[in-house]
C-alpha cells in the first residue's frame, strides 16, 4: 500500500473515507446480489462522515498512521448506517425518507433493509479483523478498537439510547433523562470514534481523556445544534412560536430549556471541547474548526 | 479464573456454556430494561448449544483450554440467538413461535426484538475482544477467533444464506440451490464454530482443515435431517404421502430427493465426517458420537 499522504482537511479525510467504504463493499453478485445493492445504497448515501473523520483526525493528532486507521474509521461510519436503516423501519420510527431519498426499506424492502443493517454491522468487525488490517496495526490494536466499537455500539451505548428514545415517546422527559437518551444513542458512538483514533496511534492516557471530553462535548452540542434547527425550522415552516412542539410529543433540548439557553449550552460546549484540545502537543486547528462548525451548521 | 476442568461430555459442555452465557448477559437495569430481557429471554431459551459445544470439543481435542474458549463459543452462539430473533420477524419468516414459546417479537414487540438482536449480534464481538478474553487468549488469537465469526455471519455467509432463502420463496430451486443456500445460512456458523475452537487452541493446518470438513459433513447432514423430520411429522399430521409438500412451497431435500435417497445422504454425510478425524491425534469418540446423534436425533 502506497504511504500515507497525511492531508489535514476535512475535503482529504472525506475523500479517503469515501474511496475505502466503496473498496469495503462487496460487489454485488450472486442470488444475493440485492443485499450487497441495499447495503451500498444506505453506504455510499454521502452525509458528512464526521465519525470517521474524527477517528482519522484524532489518530493523525496523535501521531498514527492516517491509513492505517481507515478500516477503523469506516468500521464507525458502518455502525453509524446499520443503526440508521434500522431506526428507519416501521417497527422503529417509521421513516420514509433519509438524507433526501427514499430510506432503505422503501427503496429495497423491509427484509432486505433489515439483513442489509445486519450485513452492515458485521462487515465492521470483519473490516477491523481481517488479516490486512491486523497486519496494518497488530492485533493488538485491532482487537482494542474493535473492542472497543462493540462496547460502545451494543447494549449499554447506542442500541440502549434507541430503546430509551423509543421508550420516552409520549412521555414527560426530564433534562437528565434526555442527555443520557443522547449520550447514549449518539454520544457513544462518537466517543468510540475518538478513542478508536487514539488505539490506532497507540496514544497515552491523557490524550484519551482528552479525547473522551472533546467527543462527549462535541456529541451533546451535535444534538443540541439539531434541536435548535429542528425547531426553527419548523416554526418557520408552520408559523408557530419557537419553543412550541405540537406536531411532535418528543421532548428536546429546546422545548425543556429554551431557544436562548441552548444556543448559549452550545457554545459552551464547543467552547469546551476546544478546551480540551490544549494538552496536545500537535496542530490541533483542524479539529477547532470542525467542533465550531459542527455548531454554527445550517442543515 | 479456576483452572479448566476438562470434561469431554456434551452435558458438562452444555452446563458450561449456559452458565457463561447467564454470566456475560447484561443484568437488567435502568430505563432500557425491557432490552436485556429481552436477550436474556432468547438466550437462555434452551437449546441444544450444538454450536458453542463444537467450539469446545475443537479446543479441546487440539490441546487448547477450553475455559479460555468460552467467550469465543458463547459468541457464536449468540450470533446464533440473534439470527433467529431476526429470522422469526414478521418481515422475515413472520414465526410466533420458537422452541415451544412465543418469539421474541410476540413476547415483547417488534422494535424491541430487532434491537435485542442487534444487541446480541454486537455482544458477541464485545464479549471475544472485552480485556479479559484478550487476557485468555491473546490478542492474536481473539482478534482471528473474532475475524472468523465475522467473515462467516456476514453477507458472505449466514446473512447471505438468509437472503437467498426469503428469494427462494415460491420459486423452482435446484438442488445445487439449496445446497448453497443451507450452506451459508446454516453451515457458515457451524463451520466457524469449528474453527473458532481451532485457532483458540492454535491447531496446526492440517486439524484445522479436517475440522472444516468434519463441520461441512455435519452441517449438510443435520439440514437433511431436519427436512426428513419435519417431512415425516408432517405426513403423520395430515395423512398425506411422505414427499408430497402441498403446504409449504419451499423445496426440500426430500421434495428433491426422496426420502430413502435423504436417509442415505445424511448417513454418508456423517461417516464423511466421521472419517475427517481420523487425523487427530487425540480422543475423537465425543465427536464421533456428536455427528452420529446429530444424524439419528427424532426431533
Amino acid at each position: 500500500m502506497e504511504k500515507a499522504k497525511q492531508i489535514d482537511d476535512a475535503q482529504g479525510y472525506v475523500e479517503k473515507i469515501e474511496a475505502a467504504l466503496r473498496e469495503y463493499l462487496p460487489a454485488a453478485a450472486g442470488r444475493e446480489e440485492k443485499l450487497m445493492r441495499a447495503m451500498e445504497y444506505s453506504l455510499l448515501a454521502g452525509g458528512k462522515r464526521v465519525r470517521p473523520v474524527l477517528t482519522l483526525a484524532f489518530c493523525r493528532l496523535c501521531g498514527g498512521d492516517v491509513e492505517a486507521a481507515l478500516p477503523f474509521a469506516c468500521a464507525v461510519e458502518m455502525i453509524h448506517t446499520y443503526s440508521l436503516i434500522h431506526d428507519d423501519l416501521p417497527c422503529m420510527d417509521d421513516d420514509d425518507m433519509r438524507r433526501g431519498r427514499p430510506s432503505n426499506h422503501v427503496a429495497f424492502d423491509e427484509a432486505t433493509a433489515l439483513l442489509a443493517g445486519d450485513a452492515l454491522l458485521t462487515l465492521a468487525f470483519e473490516r477491523m479483523l481481517c488479516a490486512q488490517s491486523i497486519a496494518l496495526v497488530g492485533a493488538e490494536r485491532a482487537a482494542r478498537a474493535a473492542g472497543i466499537l462493540a462496547t460502545q455500539a451494543g447494549w449499554s451505548g447506542m442500541v440502549a439510547g434507541q430503546v430509551i428514545d423509543l421508550m420516552s415517546e409520549g412521555r414527560q422527559v426530564t433534562l437528565e433523562q434526555l442527555k443520557e437518551m443522547d449520550e447514549k444513542k449518539t454520544g457513544a458512538l462518537i466517543w468510540a470514534a475518538v478513542q478508536i483514533g487514539c488505539e490506532i496511534a497507540g496514544a497515552p492516557t491523557q490524550y484519551r481523556e482528552a479525547a473522551g471530553l472533546y467527543a462527549r462535548n462535541v456529541g451533546l452540542a451535535f444534538q443540541i445544534v439539531d434541536d435548535i434547527l429542528d425547531q426553527t425550522a419548523d416554526a418557520a415552516q408552520l408559523g408557530k412560536p419557537i419553543g412550541s412542539d405540537a406536531a411532535n410529543d418528543k421532548a428536546t433540548y429546546v422545548s425543556l430549556l429554551g431557544l436562548e439557553r441552548c444556543q448559549e449550552l452550545a457554545q459552551q460546549l464547543t467552547a469546551g471541547a476546544v478546551k480540551a484540545l490544549d494538552v496536545f502537543d500537535g496542530d490541533t486547528s483542524f479539529l477547532r474548526s470542525l467542533a465550531q462548525s459542527l455548531a454554527q451548521r445550517k442543515k
